[in-house]
């Protein structure tokens, strides 16, 4: 993260940075007009912006995060089809607040815990496995995912789809875990080269559904002759 | 712009290229078969093509000023997700007509005047912010976006979403304008990593409002450590 | 392609790589919850699937070949808007069979006559043109392209899509072929900066039709200053 340059500390809006060209501001007074547009709740006078091209996954976590240590509401999750040529999404997520402390709180936070949500996406050249584990999903994962609030949360993805069509089964073999959803190019995703699953269920075979679908694919990852890599320290 | 290759010369159909990896051809007598799939009117004997890899702004802009000089009519606008890798959106844009000549010109114009819509298009790595305004919109603008033909329009965009999402609430708080449409990833968009709105109004306060996102826009960019550039010259 | 690493020796569901980071695995025994949750026939108990980045058109046609040549059937075809920054499509493809030998064999054929289909792939920095010919199409163009089995079949295609547009328009004339269906930004792609169609009748007209598409496609890629290159040997 490079420090900021002078013109952007005089902007009260900005936030910070972080991994994934991941950005977060604040919008004190969103103007009625945008409100309007975007559907927002009028309530939410102020709101709370992450945004980034890469790493949809991590922000998703670290967001889920900040919605349980502050006082807001996730009012939108859209994810592009971007990832700088990448095979996956990048993200939009906006917090809702009645007060500006408070969404800039849930960006803050979302940006100091963003870096552990990387350590389980490992990556090369052809692609990428990203493995994420909560024992409690909070409300960003329940509009996301639609996991009970509450519940453990696991994520096994690999891309290309290829890769996480592998994962998918060695995972769901692994551990007695139930099966919230799937996504393929055409399923869930934004025409994503990415074959994942959602699990829930006891927290402790969430977390070994997800290792093994994370050795397996990080194992077809090497095939073209990379190993592939942490993007950071693994948490799981 | 590269010299014209020998074997293209000979091409009649070749009408020329431009910035975004434009190019624009002509073709006089288009087959019944592909008039048929595609589904445009048969009056239309001839169609002039645009397309590109990048600046789907710049493109409609130049293209609507070419409908105002020639005796064409624009039958199909579609973009792609694409740009190289970057986080926004190709083009295609067809024009119609019933003589060859007045496709040809209309392919002719565009090219001609689309770097002037690179002008306020400005990017670094992390991003861009796309900048554009017309006095008086014609009918690719309308088709394109709705906005009544002869009046004023304004784009207001800046990608990755996060950016655009401080400069939509930045313009319309800078000039009293109306909003008539939005940009997400999931609106209006083909998945891409932009937020955007276009707007319509008193000329003059359009055009303040284009000048107060694209302020505030640029600044974002830079928080990555680097100063966006414009593709040309800026003209707004 | 590279050696396998050692890891993935002892794994047995990997198959082998490919061009275009096309990866081969198979699933003995696809698990109950995946079968569900994607929609598949259990009796497909075993499964194969073909994975790439680029070159969706390739793994197609090579797909078409292993279905003529094994117990098979093709169960699902997903193309993500991927291509590692270009303008087209990767792949998802999964074959089912009641035999883990079957799946496997059609992943190996796959693989086997995978390079074939590169052969007429064309491309530079700016786009390609994708020419692909078969005299008598099997299940997986059948479910892709619904050209009848047993028929001729023939791929014109270009990217960006302006240089597809000249391409269809020329193969049509230059042949009696039938235009079975349009592959556009928004019209059968995963909003992808291509145009294209498929076309069936006399093998021998299919055939000239791809030529003549191929000709005129690979002159506008040459506008740019760039000729384009086979990305193997040429076929048709």
């Amino acid at each position: 993260i490079p420090s900021v340059p002078a013109d952007l500390t005089h902007l009260t809006e900005y936030v910070g940075c972080g991994m994934g060209d991941t950005q977060g501001i604040v919008i004190a007074n969103l103007d009625p007009q945008i409100h309007s547009i975007l559907g927002f709740d009028p309530k939410y006078r102020s709101i709370g912006v992450i945004g980034g091209r890469t790493g949809a996954g991590p922000q998703l976590m670290a967001a889920d995060e900040a919605i349980k240590a502050t006082n807001t509401e996730v009012i939108l999750i859209e994810m592009p089809r971007d990832t700088k040529g990448g095979a996956g999404h990048g993200n939009l997520i906006v917090f809702g607040a009645e007060d500006v402390s408070d969404a800039r709180r849930a960006v803050e936070v979302t940006l100091q815990v963003l870096p552990k949500y990387f350590g389980d996406v490992y990556g090369n050249d052809q692609g990428y496995t990203e493995n994420q584990y909560t024992a409690r999903a909070s409300k960003v994962l329940n509009v996301a995912f639609g996991v009970p609030e509450g519940k453990a949360f696991g994520l096994i993805l690999g891309a290309p789809a290829v890769i996480g069509m592998l994962m998918i089964d060695a995972a769901v073999k692994a551990a007695d875990v139930q099966v919230l959803g799937v996504g393929t190019p055409k399923r869930n995703t934004s025409f994503s080269n990415e074959a994942f699953i959602w699990v829930t269920g006891d927290s402790g075979a969430v977390r070994q559904a997800v290792i093994a679908g994370r050795e397996v694919g990080n194992k077809l990852l090497c095939a073209w002759g990379q190993t592939p890599k942490s993007s950071g320290t693994p948490y799981i």
